[in-house]
């Protein structure tokens, strides 16, 4: 911990703000490479909607990952921070005609497309501009994973994909069409998720939706197995680097290809959780009836998933060495559900002291708002305060 | 409902944007002022944590209304609007200290405390300046209002307010500083309500407390009974503006002051919930296996009150007459909490169709943020489309 922060330097900034350890990110990001490195079919993609900080994403984007978008937005960005435009994927339920027109001009890698009704937008939109959109198909594989509901995305009858039983009927609608090219399937089972089960169910059932497209004499160029992998929240510093080995090798193993089949993984949590905190002051300690506050000046305004998901974060007092009391810590919004944990273990705190909000690298900063007429956090990386 | 929307106009601006009717804007602040009015002794200030749009705000202050704020940047959004800073009143677990400057700087009205060891910041902070800084204390009356969890504030032990046993001996200690001058007791129980008996629960619980602080010799100018005052989402043009009659009557039946005692209110849902709409862009109608999806521009991005408090607003597709079909009304952001509105029925959509999520003008366009590189949405009034 100690050697991760330095109180003297965030001292010379205005609180709240986010801290991204570029020295752990690129370590997270060479293991990335080194770990999918050992299978050449396989390609990494960032999912930008993690993070999206501009000196994050350019470090990101010195490692040969491609970029996994979901909005026209993302596609700037990532064009922006160096990302070939040749390693993008568009996944999204809801594409505006705007955000279609700048991915086919741009020649990103591949839509993943979500409803027949999009892929024929696509199309003729392709079809204005004399181009061929490269697509996969995000089919709902029906797997429920085990994590928070909000992002558990792989059931039957959410908003995403297209339903396994509508795959080939919409493959085959696809390949009649002349501004198409159909070159994957595309999966994503949600997020967080730390239970290899969970994954090596996926690989399982894309065999099965693979062998069915054989008899139906499709074959694909590329599966997507969309991202998910989970971090330590509880204690990131027994964890700082995810287990990328297990992961890509329980694709390696259980995934059965056909000749030639690229296997692309879009991950965002992953690669930049650990990496971030949340760096807040210690307003005021207020003493109730039965607990002591710890009111800081971060807020829900500048990290909502403990708002939104009942998330719980690791928080360390940075400036104290004393022993432990416990408190709630609370920011200054006006809700109830402005608390960012509830009776845990601090070194004793003092107005005035720096506290860690950890692993906050990934949703963090690229959720924040201005609520209550706040000023957005800013992002800081290990160069800032060199 | 063809009265308040003029689709021909929406379509030439990009969606999804909100729009703020100002003629039911102009009406609700009429009846506030009618209502509030018959008590000589009542002062309504506008919470402008609900909205702070700046051509609403301006509006808002164009009606003889105080603010209530609950950070700097509110106090000076309020002031920017042309609200008087007499009139502005600033509550919040967690002010820093430039805010707290900025009230002193500005001689706002009252600062709402709400713990000894702020009221100890503020006095220091106004004594450097040689100000004597007015101030109310927040007292928590453990009143358990029925709403929200996420919205309910005034139950014993979060983190607001000042609990009820420790009212007297923190005013004492507030009579010694120099700096200081105690001019109230405020209270907030809580948002969205809609039982007027949560308000006279209230009234009943001042009451206990002013008999109290009379034992103590202690009296006070102002008394400030929060916000709270719900609207009707479920069917707003049954009652487009709150029942404001009944809210003012309660209070001032069940509110025993003392001579020349002056009673505030903070109200902003009850403001500004009905006149605004948050007007998308159907993209897509997607057949599942067992229901169709209208997917829409908007996402939880611009109105994130569903996903966060899992609340409902009526939705209408304003550009179609024909029959109504069933549907789940979903944005394109890659979380399954982006969900508008499951099973409703609206009238048959197709592409391109405008949809306006309704009663979004509190907590709406203040709370949107730029998840998933997504723009903000843009405000307009009425005026934008004269």
């Amino acid at each position: 911990m100690q050697k991760m922060f330095s109180v003297d330097k965030f001292n010379t900034v205005q609180t709240p703000f986010y801290y991204y350890d570029t020295q752990l990110l690129r370590k997270t990001l060479k293991t990335i490479q080194e770990e999918s490195g050992k299978y050449p079919n396989f390609h990494v993609h960032y999912a930008v909607k993690a993070n999206a900080n501009p000196k994050v994403l350019r470090i990101i984007s010195q490692h040969e990952l491609g970029a996994d978008c979901v909005s026209g937005g993302e596609i700037k960005a990532a064009l922006e921070a160096g990302f070939p435009s040749d390693g993008i994927v568009y996944a999204g339920v809801g594409k505006s005609d705007w955000e279609i027109k700048l991915g086919i001009e741009n020649d990103i890698q591949c839509f993943n497309v979500e409803s027949t009704a999009e892929l024929d937008v696509i199309a003729s939109l392709a079809k204005e501009v004399g181009k061929v959109a490269r697509v996969a198909f995000r089919i709902n594989p029906n797997i429920g994973a085990h994590t928070h509901a909000n992002i558990t995305t792989g059931l039957a009858e959410n908003k995403f994909g297209i339903a396994m039983q509508d795959m080939v009927p919409v493959i085959e609608h696809a390949k009649t069409l002349d501004s198409i090219k159909v070159v994957g399937l595309h999966f994503h089972i949600g997020s967080q998720i730390l239970d290899m089960g969970d994954f090596k169910a996926l690989c399982n059932r894309i065999n099965e939706l693979q062998a069915q497209l054989a008899q139906n004499n499709i074959y694909v160029d590329n599966i997507n197995v969309g991202g998910g992998l989970g971090v330590s929240y509880d204690n990131p510093d027994r964890e700082l680097i995810p287990d990328f080995k297990s992961y890509f090798k329980t694709y390696a193993t259980h995934l059965r290809l056909r000749d030639g089949q690229q296997v692309h993984f879009e991950l965002g949590r992953a690669v930049v959780a650990q990496c971030g905190s949340l760096i807040t002051r210690l307003l005021y300690v207020k003493q109730g009836t039965y607990k002591q506050f710890a009111i800081v000046d971060a807020g829900m305004t500048d990290l909502i998933r403990p708002a939104l998901y009942q998330a719980l974060h690791k928080i360390q007092n940075i400036s104290s060495n004393e022993p432990a009391e416990t408190y709630d810590v609370v920011g200054p919004i006006c809700e109830s559900s402005d608390v960012f944990a509830k009776a845990i273990d601090l070194n004793k705190c003092h107005r005035g002291d720096l506290i860690a909000i950890r692993s906050a690298g990934a949703y963090g900063e690229i959720m924040a708002s201005s609520y209550n007429c706040r000023p957005l956090p800013k992002g800081y990386i290990s160069e800032d305060f060199k």
